[in-house]
């Protein structure tokens, strides 16, 4: 007789942004005479810029003639693209990172929800809260994870960010017995806060003498304009031997339906006399089978002058939209955090989440998301994204600010 | 400290695939004046059919443009997808699934992989010997296996295809506890041989009666041109109460380095008062992010009737090669499975099968793949596959014939 994984019903709710899609078909079915906008989920609007669109063309157009054609690519990605995003990304900043250590794939969250898969099932876990919901959800799959008790999982160690500081947790915030792995994400989502050359040095060498492992999210380190800010995990010395890094080129470049992502796992890192990187490969040629050959070569076209230069110019249209939300709810008293270096503003609104959720999708005809999905620290806030076109954000704020008012 | 999940240790040598390519990278190094003929991996060489690469411009183009951008699709597929899906491969055949039952996926090799997560750790599994790797080392991954012995992993039930069962074992072939999970292929990958109606039959019956449940890839249902063979495990009554089928674009339309997939989870399996089909939802949103919207475009105009009469020409081409291979070694006294209703041959050469693979690159320059690869009861069999280019195949036969002559 088949039996189920038991550890799904422990899972609360569905995932945040499922739920969040319900609410909002209710409403629509319900009616309204505005347009929604969306400043919920994150999702880019932008069209591909057209040096991507490009070379996407010429990839389907290799794949229309028998000369050119290909079939199974690596699984790990092609070595143009892996090459490419080594030197731009890393090399280029002066990271120990090669080609390599570089597994391309179809998305940051397939890879920051199956990464766990590698490791034993009772190490302990820290995640930070307000946290992006994936890390917790497919780990308490796993059976990493007690039962849900007040929003929170047993035996989870919660990683709490705080008015206090600044949503940037340190080793500090840590119990006594420490944590095996850490996931942690800047610039965060969902607040927006970026972490400091020194805050991450802290982690990295937390890390380094502890033998525990940093599982980075570094999805929206496009957004990172203020030149002291690390882009990446692998600016700090060590951070090679201790750091797997997740990167997306999802808000980068607009490719949330598009498709393409990459995880970084340095040769350097040795655990148990195994090299982490062997196993990540093991499992990447195992259960994946590599990301489709023409949008490949669309994300290989981020790193040609003409994509860099249009791709910059997308996440400047996004930090202005950024700029604008921000500004506009300080300017009526509300305190916030993130908006730069960040296309996320988080707000504090001092009411439940879900309440000013609802309000905003009724009144304001906008979807934000509410803070309390990402963790019970998120409670009496909101992530607005600014992920969308000038004048609709323009208009959301508007409506906003009046349903807040 | 962090501590790695040691189940990876269990696994045997390096993925298949994995292990093929590396020795035909040695043999390429060495130098060889003829071209190398790769009929191993499986891997189609046919450019994409007309009719697909349009309707693929064409989903470029509309990420080209702010009005017609997607960003973030449905995790599961987009609609029209799923029900062109349901409605050319299932409905049409009289078999009860709807768009609802789809789940659309980058790869079969990744669903059927991932799938094992939905069960508990304990359960019994039974697999086909010989039989596709993937079933078996993701469940090693997952632990549920004991250490490998003899070239067989204890704690999984092998059903042994052989001579005499013409590969296509029975429930007959379980132990007496039976087994709680069964992955069966047919077309099979690798000895080419189909099930019919009644053997299918059998099969549904047995789980029915037992509670278990069956894991169906059909990625090679295409190159069924025999009526009287099921395409589907759905067209036996009760299937759909009791079976799971991983589909794939890959071999049906030349899809190997597009990547487009689906699996079908019937509405109507239910485990313990769970629908299965909401647990792979769950897991489906939580750990993907859907397909690339302009291959989901491409995949859907295969069921346009320009894409239809494209990619049956394509299977019609491969089925050609396959007669060509068949008959060729049937001709000299090998004896051959499959290679009718499917893209595979599996010949019995009756030495190490390693031996021959190695015969084969280094005096004939044409990779096969060695039987023993896919289990115990592959020894003495290599595997040719139909997926060249006619005047490829051609010339590889005569090679072959001469090596092994």
């Amino acid at each position: 007789m088949i039996r189920l994984n038991k550890n799904y019903e422990k899972l609360q709710a569905s995932y945040l942004f499922v739920e969040i899609a319900r609410r909002v078909a209710e409403h629509a079915a319900a009616g309204s005479d505005r347009k929604l906008i969306k400043l919920g989920i994150g999702d880019v609007t932008r069209p591909l810029p057209p040096a991507i669109v490009e070379a996407f063309h010429e990839g389907v157009d290799e794949q229309a003639n028998a000369e050119s054609f290909k079939g199974y690519g690596p699984e790990q990605g092609y070595a143009f693209l892996r090459e490419a995003i080594a030197e731009n990304e890393y090399s280029s900043r002066g990271c120990n990172i090669s080609a390599n250590d570089i597994f391309v794939s179809d998305g940051a969250k397939c890879d920051t929800g199956n990464f766990q898969e590698l490791f034993a099932d009772d190490i302990t876990i820290a995640v930070p809260d307000p946290v992006y919901p994936v890390y917790v959800d497919t780990n308490v799959m796993a059976g990493r994870t007690g039962e849900a008790e007040n929003g929170r999982y047993q035996g989870l160690i919660y990683l709490e960010g705080t008015e206090e500081n600044g949503f940037v947790p340190t080793p500090a915030d840590l119990p006594a017995g420490g944590a095996d792995l850490v996931y942690l994400c800047f610039p965060n989502n969902p607040t927006g806060t970026t972490a400091s050359k020194s805050q991450l040095t802290e982690w990295v060498d937390w890390a380094r003498s502890n033998g525990s492992l940093i599982l980075f999210d570094g999805a929206y380190e496009a957004f990172v304009t203020d030149s002291e800010i690390p882009k990446s995990i692998y600016e700090i010395p060590g951070a090679d031997t201790c750091s797997v890094e997740f990167r997306s080129f999802s808000k980068t470049a607009g490719f949330t339906g598009t498709r393409c992502a990459y995880t970084v796992v340095p040769g350097s890192i040795e655990i148990d006399g195994v090299k982490l990187r062997d196993m990540w490969n093991r499992r990447h040629s195992t259960k994946f089978n590599g990301v489709s050959y023409p949008v490949q070569k669309a994300a290989a076209a981020v790193y040609s002058e003409a994509g860099a230069k249009e791709t910059s110019a997308l996440i400047s249209y996004y930090l202005e939209n950024a700029r604008i939300i921000r500004e506009a709810m300080n300017k009526v008293g509300f305190e916030t955090w993130g908006g730069v270096n960040s296309p996320y503003v988080w707000v504090k609104t001092g009411e439940d989440s879900w309440i000013t959720f609802d309000k905003l999708l009724k009144e304001a005809d906008v979807v934000v998301t509410p803070g309390s999905g990402f963790g019970n620290m998120g409670q009496g806030f909101i992530r607005i994204s600014a992920f969308n076109d000038r004048d609709a954000v323009e208009e959301a704020i508007q409506r906003i600010l009046k349903a807040l008012g």
